[in-house]
């Protein structure tokens, strides 16, 4: 129905300078990772991600999926074939590593190429998400024997991973987690009700594996007695290729607003023998295995909010050059509705926040690579992944609640025609709004913000963050990109993200009153970081490429459309921040 | 699936106080509507939208609606039993002239009345709603003859009525309308398409009347030449029965994200021998008829917005309260979830603006019903239709705006429970959608506001509602009823909202910058306005109830909320003002 064609222009400027992709492959010596391989690479998935998945997204809303008598969920028209042509030409592997028949090229490098997929098919993309998510739990946790039974199929892309986690008294707190596992000689038998468990059945690959979060008989009780297990859905044989059937099964689909090719499922685990599991790292340590792979999730969950912004935002622009209604400004008869100022804002509006957003989400995982080398000093290496862990809830917060706005104001630009399903531009709409909810909700990205990242470390990670922004800022390059009133908006929006900052240190033995400021000093701390990307991103077009290009252009328009429009909003939350829990918790319970 | 109680304490003490229909009724003469009766239909209203328009919503969201071969709609179970009892129970007929068989009440008393009917079921509501809007048109255009053919049966609700106004190259912009019109006789036959038509076709009630827009051969081009027309599905006979089927018919229905079960049509008129129809008012006076119906449907829309998030907040209260997760502060063990703070900041956001919009929207609908009468002076009549006119956009901007961020949130606290269909949570955040896109978007409604209701009168009706607040905020009830700090904010957003007008008012010949700044101002007059209102009702409850009532402790608890949490908003706003048009349209069209 609606086309998509990767910005690889901006992808490529914002990893490779704003996100400082090419100053992370030096340092931390990625000498694969040249610039014409990432533009190798980048291109290639465009052509994919444009050819290949986008044409399945319309029809895979429209049919759907559906579990049938075999517990087989049949996949709508075009995923299992771009999903095998996905496998076969290795993006399943790009960043893992070469041991197990992985790339050995940087995670951030691999984020450009799931924006693009994600892009192209939400529903679809979460296929890959997901089983990237349990390779990285298992490389991280698992022993070499696991390793050798599992990731050199899943890295391959022949067998898909889940992660389940959720039981229905179990959502946001997993420490209700019932699920059982025993043990049986070398291996675990378990048995209870996951739900929510996205792609935990489907037909696009041979095999699939699920990490499982359950409770050992002798397991201290809460989240301190949580163990992670894989339960392959056919069990390897000798040879490592699928055998046994494994008693796991998918017994429902959720009927969801969005995201409708998306299987997401109700598993039962250990209905008949019990379905057989490896652990995966020690006995009762299973939330920490699976914080490994949950942390990048929320990164790519993060990224996701950006794909499907992107996605409206090129629909809605071709719809706004294209439909003429009225007659704009300084115009003679009907204009395209682009030219009146009020859909211009809107449009503006779209493109900034997903410009931001993908700058933002490129930061945090160019970080993540930065936190992790052994080539750099371990304190510059610290430093990083202090950065990294501070960016997650923001990327991930962030990035989602503006997918909500972005996709809202397509439909806006649309006007009736943006509410009916035809069009298309209600599908990202709909699609977009588990975003916020997945991967843990805003509400718990923002307690993980304001406990984790800022209170426990006494605010280091966020000075650090504030300190840059501040050096950033007084430099002449970035006095170049905005003008003096521009750059004194953002320098005062630092000034109100430091003040924030020592309100939520102040709050530190008051749960009441961190749990109420949270949510707005995650997004303060996001729209201010994001502003910074933006001016720093205009900073560095303008200095590294010639004044006519188009993408200099764009960078200081959206810096300063950023400026102007969207920070701010800084001042809103600064202020709710201020007014703390009291009228907040006011009403007692029964008074709602 | 979910229940529905109408908040009848929140809508009387609203009503009656806040937005001064006790005082209007007085000084107006209507004598017949006293406290008891008010009270009394108020509550049978509750009872009414409860236990029968309110079962109807998940049914209808889920059966929708089908055009069959013969062009006619089939609605969901229950639809055409509550409406039947919905007209001989007389509620379409309240505020209607007796002299056609309505009740003569006040106007601004259907409104809490008719936000039940769209907090029940927004989609049935919608029929009564324009059915209201089209005898409203009749009433003040048509000529006697048409008035006494039409007005009886669609007063009775016996018939209903539709509004025929978009063609496909006609939305925004009705110059374009295409729809031709005959002279035939002593009537007019009509040819043309017309889409979105909401009920055009149903199987509710007797016969529907289309009022249509329609161009004659001799029209002068554009909104000019637009003549308004009613063409009956049935040609009323000598009788008055509905006799010969009109030639026009619905060709199709869409298929929409949300309001599933109103009949959304493409309507064919005069595939055959044209169809028949009555001129309303005079020839090429079309457009101005139909402003006289779409000023109070905008009203309605706006409350709508209100009706969806009391339907919204009253779902997720009762999930909030019963659903246990986590540990809140100062708790042992597991809590509801509305013990948790940013749960109850979530609920406090959800409540607080619908009490807002409540407010907002009740006081334009009594102002419309003041600036009608003739038992005050000219001059407070007319202060009170320019207020109403003022208020108008407010109310359909920004309530349907508060609609999407409450319907949003009720998703949120839901969690993964909300994405999914089956809770019905999601229901009302897709049904919202709509809302600011109907009745004119809220982009035209921000033109609106600025054009002809600030710029247009030079900023007088906005003056004398800022005076208003000015004064109120100067009284020593509402000093008693707000803190220091938070009357200081008050009074800092009202100084805000003036500058603001005049920052408005030097964009008069300059429309690049009004069209720019219209939505930054819609949205900060709205906020202050509502904000007032939230003050004023805080007052007046403290002043006229006992000090436990607990509506005197939620008034207070709101009033503070909205100061700490909604109002800090308008400094975002008035910063967007400030920056107006220069980073909005400082790219070309080419450079999206």
């Amino acid at each position: 129905m609606t086309e998509y064609t990767a910005p690889t222009r901006d992808m490529l400027f914002t990893l490779q300078q704003t996100a400082g992709f090419g100053d992370m492959v030096n340092q931390c010596g990625f000498e694969d990772a040249t610039e014409d391989l990432v533009s190798a690479i980048i291109d290639e998935a465009a052509r994919f991600s444009g050819s290949v998945i986008a044409p399945t997204n319309s029809t895979g809303d429209r049919t759907g999926v559906a579990l049938d008598t075999n517990h087989t969920v049949k996949t709508p028209e075009g995923f299992r074939d771009a999903y095998q042509q996905y496998a076969e030409s290795g993006w399943a592997s790009l960043q893992f590593d070469p041991e197990y028949g992985g790339q050995g090229l940087p995670f951030s490098l691999a984020i450009p190429v799931q924006e693009m997929w994600h892009s192209a098919n939400l529903a679809w993309g979460l296929c890959p998400l997901l089983s990237q998510g349990a390779v990285e739990a298992l490389s991280e946790n698992a022993d070499d024997a696991l390793k050798q039974l599992l990731l050199p199929k899943m890295i391959s892309g022949e067998w898909t991973g889940t992660m389940n986690l959720t039981e229905p008294q179990a959502g946001s707190d997993l420490s209700n987690i019932r699920t059982q596992a025993r043990r049986d000689g070398n291996a675990y038998r378990i048995k209870g009700q996951k739900i929510f468990i996205t792609w935990g059945e489907h037909d696009m690959a041979d095999n699939i594996v699920h990490l499982v979060l359950a409770r050992l008989p002798d397991a201290p009780p809460g989240v301190k007695g949580i163990s992670l297990f894989a339960v392959p859905r056919f069990i390897p044989d000798a040879t490592g290729e699928p055998g046994e059937r494994n008693d796991c099964y998918a017994v429902s689909l959720e009927h969801k607003i969005g995201i409708h090719a998306s299987p997401t499922c109700a598993m039962s685990f250990g209905d008949n023998e019990g379905a057989l599991g490896y652990l995966v790292g020690a006995e009762n340590q299973g939330l920490a295995c699976m914080f490994t792979m949950m942390n990048n999730a929320r990164l790519t969950v993060g990224l996701q909010g950006v794909s499907i912004s992107e996605r409206s935002y090129q629909q809605t622009r071709a719809y706004a050059l294209e439909r003429t209604q009225g007659t704009a400004p300084g115009d003679s008869g009907a204009s395209p509705i682009i030219r009146h100022p009020d859909v211009r804002r809107m449009l503006m509006t779209m493109k900034t926040l997903t410009e931001a957003g993908r700058a933002l989400a490129y930061t945090g995982c160019v970080a993540v690579d930065f936190g992790k080398s052994e080539k750099v000093t371990e304190s510059a290496a610290a430093r990083q992944a202090r950065r990294a862990d501070l960016l997650t809830p923001l990327v991930k917060g962030w990035c989602t609640e503006i997918a909500q706005e972005v996709t809202s104001l397509g439909i806006q630009v649309y006007g009736g025609m943006g509410f009916v399903e035809e069009t298309g531009v209600a599908q990202h709409y709909r699609d977009a709004r588990i975003l916020p909810i997945y991967e843990g909700t805003n509400g718990i990205q923002a307690l993980d913000l304001i406990g984790r990242k800022t209170i426990r470390d006494n605010g280091q990670a966020m000075l650090e963050l504030i300190e840059d922004m501040e050096t950033c800022s007084s430099t002449d390059s970035q006095a170049s990109a905005l003008s003096g009133e521009r750059q004194a908006r953002f320098n005062q929006a630092v000034k109100d993200l430091k003040k924030a900052t020592e309100l939520v240190l102040e709050s530190k033995d008051d749960p009441l009153q961190s749990g109420s400021i949270a949510f707005s000093y995650l997004m303060l701390t996001s729209t201010v970081t994001a502003g910074w990307l933006m001016a720093k991103s205009a900073a560095l077009a303008s200095e590294t490429l010639k004044a006519d290009d188009p993408l200099v252009r764009g960078k200081l328009a959206t810096a300063d459309f950023y400026m102007d429009h969207i920070l701010p909003r800084s001042a809103t939350y600064l202020a709710n921040l201020h007014a703390g829990n009291e009228s907040i918790m006011a009403l007692s319970e029964t008074e709602f």
